[in-house]
């Protein structure tokens, strides 16, 4: 097998690399104007708007921590390491304007696993209207990738964690769950990764909410929002700790997955939608006067109502059974948890 | 030992961590202006200044390639993973704003390895005026840092890699060799290493040359510039393939080390000079005009010619000998060589 005439585990230089990653990644032309200096040298230059605000966020993307490099096909870990990184600007209705990629891989990865992750990138930099400005690369034992998104938001429109308020509504984007579905079918499974496959869809090519954000933040619709990356049962209290309040949330209100692929019993079911990581839905809360400004769908995405906010402090979940219960925090945490 | 009451190797959550961090990187007052918001929500919000451009850079310090986990004090690792990425922004004269951290580390390292690193990363931050902005952690097996800075400079100011001509002089800043001087003391040491060695100073705590890359920017006077991190016979080619130029560079003009730590013969002293990497000087290329504004010395730090730029591709350098040789490009690449 060989990729671009280089056999697979030929050594590169790192300027080589830099002149693969630079062609694959080239700015399309009508994005171009943002960047007064795209990929190349010392800095990248970004052209603010005026009116506007810059945003920066970063995200890592490990081998054995985020995905399995024997299992995940590289084109997907390229999309990803993207979406979920301007997941994080979505969480504040900021819109992705250009990305920088740092990468430290082995030198038996810089061939045609190398390629098929640039396209992936490539794929996710186009869908997202956000092309690379720079990056760095260096060669590690194991493929390491921190990708930073900037993103810009209209002056004062933000949202950010801390804004719900007691009597607040709690919404929850698109469905939750079947990012961990995804790839808990991938560990079971033995043979090649379909991934073509509509039950690994979400967890392959997850799909930042990035126009929902912009749209909630424009129309000040959200008191409070952030992207569920670690899972609700996670992510919650830390909207809930950031704006001083609690949650009374209802178990069967929340949309699961749609696939039946691997739950059956409810305990399944709500192990999922609340401890599974990867969805990269939005959590937002909304004044009470204003739940009806809320639709049920933003095109193929439901927009759904989970419960309250609370004054008094801690979660708790409502399963049906004669008690609320406090809500445990099993998601994903990589200080406690295994791979996720 | 103990650090911060928690044993050494006791797993942290990762909200107690970023905790830790935030609050070891908590904003001084006095930068807290140009941050929106700073550490803590989804994305961090930057405030742009009219009649700026916004700059972005990137750089990996990762165990093993660029530090030594058993070897380099921790306090350094954390001056050092922001000095050397506020030096990209040196290298085309805008001024750090402020960084982002992407942290992935073994648990075994959360107790007093991350309270020094953090205070060296601290100091950095004060002593360039670069506040953190945000950030990422995660678990990996080994100590993998990333650090994205942000910088300003005012618009159609900032000096590029492309624009050298031939009949340029060509200048660096300081003397060459220290870092990689300082590099194989360490190595070849075998006791607990001395961080006030001002053998190893310049290794352990480099000083990007912000104020000088903002001053021949401001004053126009670098026609092209970059940093010297991979060292020059491998920095000098990539800033004349960007301008589309050569050079003639005369080895006895390049200020070495001034401490005779390791090198005795005048061969050692070229390797280090052409090949060591890790010093953060400056590379610059000036109009022929325009020399005698540049002086002999800012503050410590000397400006010295070394050569002239050429229209004929390829780097010749004079070693005394009665040719000229072409220089070979023995710097630092992480895809050829070992661990630097």
């Amino acid at each position: 097998m060989r990729a671009s005439g280089r056999p697979i585990g030929a050594a590169s230089t790192e300027d080589d690399l830099l002149a693969r990653i630079r062609r694959a990644l080239a700015t399309p032309r009508r994005s171009s104007s943002r960047l007064a200096l795209p990929i190349g040298d010392d800095a990248a230059i970004l052209r603010p708007r005026p009116g506007f605000q810059t945003f920066l966020t970063c995200d890592w993307f490990l081998e054995g921590a985020h995905f399995l490099l024997d299992r995940h096909p590289p084109h997907s870990v390229g999309w990803k390491c993207l979406a979920r990184a301007a997941s994080d600007l979505a969480a504040m209705g900021a819109e992705p304007r250009c990305f920088l990629l740092s990468m430290a891989i082995p030198s038996t990865h810089t061939g045609r696993w190398l390629d098929l992750f640039l396209s992936g990138l490539r794929a996710a930099a186009r869908r997202l209207d956000c092309p690379a400005a720079g990056g760095d690369t260096t060669r590690s034992e194991r493929v390491v990738i921190n990708v930073t998104v900037v993103g810009e938001c209209r002056r004062g429109r933000a949202v950010r964690r801390s804004g719900a308020h007691p009597g607040d509504a709690i919404f929850v984007s698109g469905r939750l769950g079947e990012g961990e579905m995804g790839l808990q079918l991938i560990r079971a499974g033995k043979g090649p990764i379909d991934a073509r496959d509509p039950q690994l869809r979400k967890h392959l090519y997850p799909e930042p909410r990035l126009e929902l954000g912009a749209w909630l933040a424009s129309k000040r619709l959200a008191t409070a929002m952030m992207d569920l990356s670690d899972g609700l049962s996670s992510d919650l209290p830390r909207l809930c700790e950031a704006s001083g309040v609690g949650a009374r949330i209802i178990a069967r209100r929340i949309p699961g997955p749609r696939l039946s692929g691997l739950q059956a019993r409810e305990s399944d079911r709500l192990a999922l939608v609340l401890d599974g990581g990867d969805d990269y839905e939005l959590l937002f809360t909304v004044s009470r006067h204003r739940i009806s400004q809320i639709p049920r769908r933003i095109g193929r995405i439901s927009l759904t109502p989970i419960g309250q906010v609370v004054a008094a402090r801690g979660i708790l979940i409502d399963t049906g059974e004669r008690q609320e219960t406090p809500l445990a925090r099993r998601g994903w945490d990589p200080f406690r948890g295994s791979f996720r």
